[in-house]
Order: structure tokens, then C-alpha cells, then sequence
């Protein structure tokens, strides 16, 4: 196996093998993996591009996959994430939860005799309407995998971040949490900017702010008391970063983990998923760390198995 | 009463007047309001201008303190809000809740021997900070001038909202949440920037999101439910800003009034004031307009008295 970090022009040179059974392609908003996979379903080769869909030029998603498929040959090819979405190649609508391994594959969109996109999944439960694109694949890999069980809830830590209710197999909820986004706004652009300088870490002052949003005033007034207490006590200014981080994150974790109970499961690793697993046992679960690379492949072996590129 | 809006370099032009016993400035991080009392109270002069706190120069504070004397005379000066903060003259700290107009009083910091800043008011509970500057005159003349009871919950719509517990005429608690701030960002800087293009409305779309935002799931959630919906519908996505803004607004009032009972006092009018009043009267309250203007001078001129700059 190869593993290659950002070679944008080259991430798939070399790729072609005739052990490689078919591709399956993690395309996101910043960033395309690109996994050749071999008859007997092992990784064989993997790279990873800056070529995400929020930096294609209307129209270039398509170039993007011709030149994919130039490269690889004409093989079984399952392309997921955002590249469904119309500021990728479009047309792939969502399906609706409750969905499992066998609904996307029923859902697949062909792109090409050789090719689909899997489609998103959505949730409208009432007034709450939510969506996933990517996501479904590592959830219903990890539980296909054993690494999760079939009823479960998941994690997914990111600018978005979700938390997934898993029931016999299948996605039965979504929740969508802005909070990432919500942060990187307040730090970039918001009035509490200037006190927030530094990047966030595990530390006491995160682990103060995960306490305050844990006990449920809101996100908001959680958001403004970060400015009251630099205000209160200028010492803690410095430390700003970290409580506003612990507070959305506890405020996510309130929210996501209503009502739960059992463990959770945290599709991810790096720093942000570990904030989120610290503010997890903070509200007194347990959190279980999944690699979610390890649980794409898993849930693009079980769709390619049910199209029989595999046997 | 002349009544002068945007006139910066001019607006204190003409105030000079016999008849004024003291000047009462409201100076907020927008707009300085300045009002020239008589003798017996009643508002002889109002003049406003946009040398809100935000953009001074620092420094630049005193310095328009000063020319406000050079104008006005060596009358008794009572100035509100965030000329008091570190952006303003700084020095002025928080006095904490629960504090009435005696407290106020108490707390005044001298400039001069004829002029005095009110402090800010500070909440601690638990982890709970919060703390207002200005609007604590605006909410205590309310209740001495009779338009709201001693023992009430004020709103005061803005870029941070504020929630106002009033009891036996002191304010107990103060509940602050950004929603006008995040809102701003999010219309400015969001993912879900390019589907806001036109100002909320109360519309159908405004009570729509209202109802999602009392439901309880959350600001961060609410706000990616805005997105999913306009992916599900895109006819639906003109109408993202109304419905963002019901989304916030009424989670901000589900937050802002949880355990509370009775009619809420919405110290304000205009167009956001509206968009709250709607927002509280659909979570099954009932909204009483309170002018803030009116309210701000009562709670200047019951300072004024006990100061014994009136009779």
C-alpha cells in the first residue's frame, strides 16, 4: 500500500495495477481520497488530493472524474461524498432514514457503465429536516465491520458535526451541529475575535467551558458569557479560545446526546475529535474511538460486494 | 424638544439652554444619544449621532467627553453604557445583581465634580457570567416610571439580546445570547451565506422557523436544518434569511424564557423588536412594547433625583 498526502497533480499516477479490483473514491468538500482496492478486497494503494468539491470550478467536477477514469481504466469505480451534491456533479438526490447498506446500493446512481455515486441520506422528522453526504458510508462500514454495533450512536466530528442513531443496521437519525463552522465564524470574524488567538487545546479552561455548555443555557448566552467572563476577570482572557471551543463543544454534546444513553462511538481522530471524546466523558459517557478511513473501506467493500465487483 | 438624527459633528449644537438642569447621555457602542432635561424633568433637546464607543480612537473617548462639557456647560452629566467600558473612558467596573437604582447610585464613578458614569451590572451563578452596560438604566426607569411591574422579564432586542429578570424592582438575572451577532456572521460569512440575500420579514417562512427554533434542538442544529431544508426544496431557498432568523429568534426566546410565566416586556420597536415580539407571542406569551427611550430618561431622572440634581 502507498499512502500519499496532497500530491495534487499526481495523486493518481501509478495507481493502475491489475490486482486492483475496483476504486472507491472519499470525495468531500476540501479533500478527494482516492483507494484502489484488490480482488480480495485489500487496500492496495491510497492518495489523498486538495481537490475537494468546494474548490471545483462549476462544470470541472465531471473533468475531475474523466481524468480519474483515464488514469485508473475502466474499472468499478464508487464515488461518495459531496461529489453527489450539485456543487459536484449533481443530480444525486438523498434517500430517506431509516436506510441501511442495502437502500444506498438500491439508490446508487450510475455515472457511467462502470461508475456510481452513492446518494445522500436525509432525515425529516417533524419540523426537523437534516442531511448527510459521505457520512452514511463510514457509519454503515463500521457496523458491516463489527467496529460498531447495529444499534449505536455515532460521532462524526468535523465543521459540521454529526451524531448518527444507529437501529438494527441502518441510519435512522441525523443531527447536524454548525458548531465548527459557528466557531471558526466567531474566532475569524465575531466581537470575542481579538481574544481568541490561540488554538484551542484539552486544557483546563476547555474543560471549564464544557462544564458551562453541558448545563444547557444555550449555545449564545453560553457564547456571550465567554466575553462577560474575560470581561469579569482579564486574567482568563488568554485562555479564550479553549473555553469557547469547550463550550460549543459541550453545547454539541448536550444536544447530540439527548436522551442517549451507552457508550458513543467517535468516527475519527486528530484534535478536534478529541476534544469532542473529552467533552463525551465529561457528560459522563464512554467514548470509543473508530478509525473512519478503516470504516470507508468496510462500507465501500459491503456496496461493491452487493454490486458483485467483489467476490 | 428638538429631535436630531445623524447630525455627528452638529449634535450638540443649540443645547445650551437655561432651562436644562442636567444632560443624560446614553452612549452606547453604535450611537451616542444625547438629552437635555429641565428643570423639572422634561426633556428639552435629543440630539444622536453615530460616535458610538466602536469607533473611537483610543483615547478619542475623553477627548469627546471634554467637547460634550465645552458645549453643554458645567451642568451635571450622567453618561450610560459602554462609554464606561475599556473602549470607552475605562475604570468603570460591574456592580452585581441583584442591584436597583440605589445600587446604581451607589456605584456611580465620578469624571468630574459634575459628571458621573453608571457601572455595569454583572450576574454570577455557577458558571453562569453575564453583564450588561446601559441597559440596566433603560430596564430600572421602566419600572420607576410604572410601564413595567416590579417584578417582571424584559427583552431587549439587539445584536446581543439581553433577558431581564426584574424582582422587587432589582435586576436578579441577565440572560445575554449573540443571536444577532451569529446571525450577521452567518448572512455574512456562512456556508449558507449565498442563500440570504434579502432581510427577514415576519412571514410565513420567519414563523416557520420560529416553531423549529422553540422545539428545542438546539441554535447549531437549527441552523444546518436551515440548509438541509433549502437542499430538500430548493424552492424554498429564497426564503432562508426569514426562516434563519425565526430559527434563531426562537431558540433565543425558548433559551432566554425557559421557566418563566407572565407577559415579557420588549423594551424596543422597530423592526427587530417586532420580529421578537412575533417570535414571543407564538411560544404562548404575551408581548408588551415598552418605549426605551421614554424608559431610558425615567431611569436617568431617578438617578438625577437621588443625586439631587433635580427637585
Amino acid at each position: 500500500m502507498t499512502q500519499t498526502v496532497g500530491a495534487a497533480a499526481g495523486d493518481c499516477e501509478g495507481v493502475f495495477d491489475a490486482n486492483v479490483s475496483f476504486i472507491a473514491v472519499d470525495w468531500g468538500s476540501t479533500t478527494r481520497r482516492v483507494y484502489s482496492l484488490g480482488r480480495d478486497g485489500r487496500l492496495v494503494d491510497a492518495r489523498q488530493a486538495p481537490l475537494g468539491v468546494a474548490g471545483l470550478a462549476p462544470g470541472q467536477a465531471r473533468a475531475e472524474v474523466a481524468a480519474l477514469r483515464a488514469r485508473l481504466g475502466k474499472r468499478p469505480m464508487l464515488l461518495a461524498g459531496m461529489i453527489g451534491s450539485d456543487r459536484g456533479i449533481g443530480g444525486v438526490g438523498y434517500i430517506a432514514c431509516p436506510a441501511g447498506l442495502d437502500d444506498i446500493t438500491a439508490g446508487l446512481v450510475e455515472i457511467d457503465p462502470y461508475g456510481a455515486i452513492v446518494p445522500g441520506l436525509a432525515e425529516c422528522e417533524g419540523l426537523h429536516r437534516d442531511v448527510m453526504r459521505g457520512e452514511e458510508v463510514i457509519v454503515l462500514g463500521a457496523v458491516v465491520d463489527g467496529s460498531v454495533p447495529p444499534d449505536a450512536m455515532a460521532c462524526q466530528p468535523g465543521t459540521h458535526n454529526k451524531w448518527v442513531t444507529i437501529e438494527r443496521g441502518c441510519v435512522t437519525g441525523i443531527r447536524t451541529l454548525m458548531t465548527g463552522e459557528i466557531f471558526g465564524l466567531v474566532r475569524d470574524h465575531g466581537l470575542i475575535a481579538p481574544l481568541m488567538t490561540t488554538p484551542p487545546r484539552d486544557d483546563g479552561a476547555f474543560r471549564e467551558g464544557v462544564e458551562a455548555g453541558l448545563d444547557g443555557r444555550g449555545a449564545f448566552a453560553a457564547l456571550f458569557s465567554a466575553r462577560a467572563r474575560a470581561l469579569l476577570d482579564p486574567r482568563l482572557a488568554e485562555t479564550t479560545s479553549s473555553y469557547v471551543s469547550g463550550l460549543l463543544i459541550g453545547d454539541d454534546v448536550r444536544v447530540g446526546l439527548a436522551g442517549h444513553s451507552g457508550p458513543v462511538h467517535v468516527l475519527g481522530s486528530g484534535e478536534l475529535a478529541g476534544l469532542y471524546r473529552s467533552a463525551i466523558d465529561a457528560a459522563g459517557y464512554r467514548s470509543i474511538e473508530v478509525d473512519s478511513t478503516t470504516a470507508f473501506l468496510a462500507g465501500a467493500r459491503a456496496i461493491a460486494l452487493r454490486l458483485g465487483w467483489l467476490q
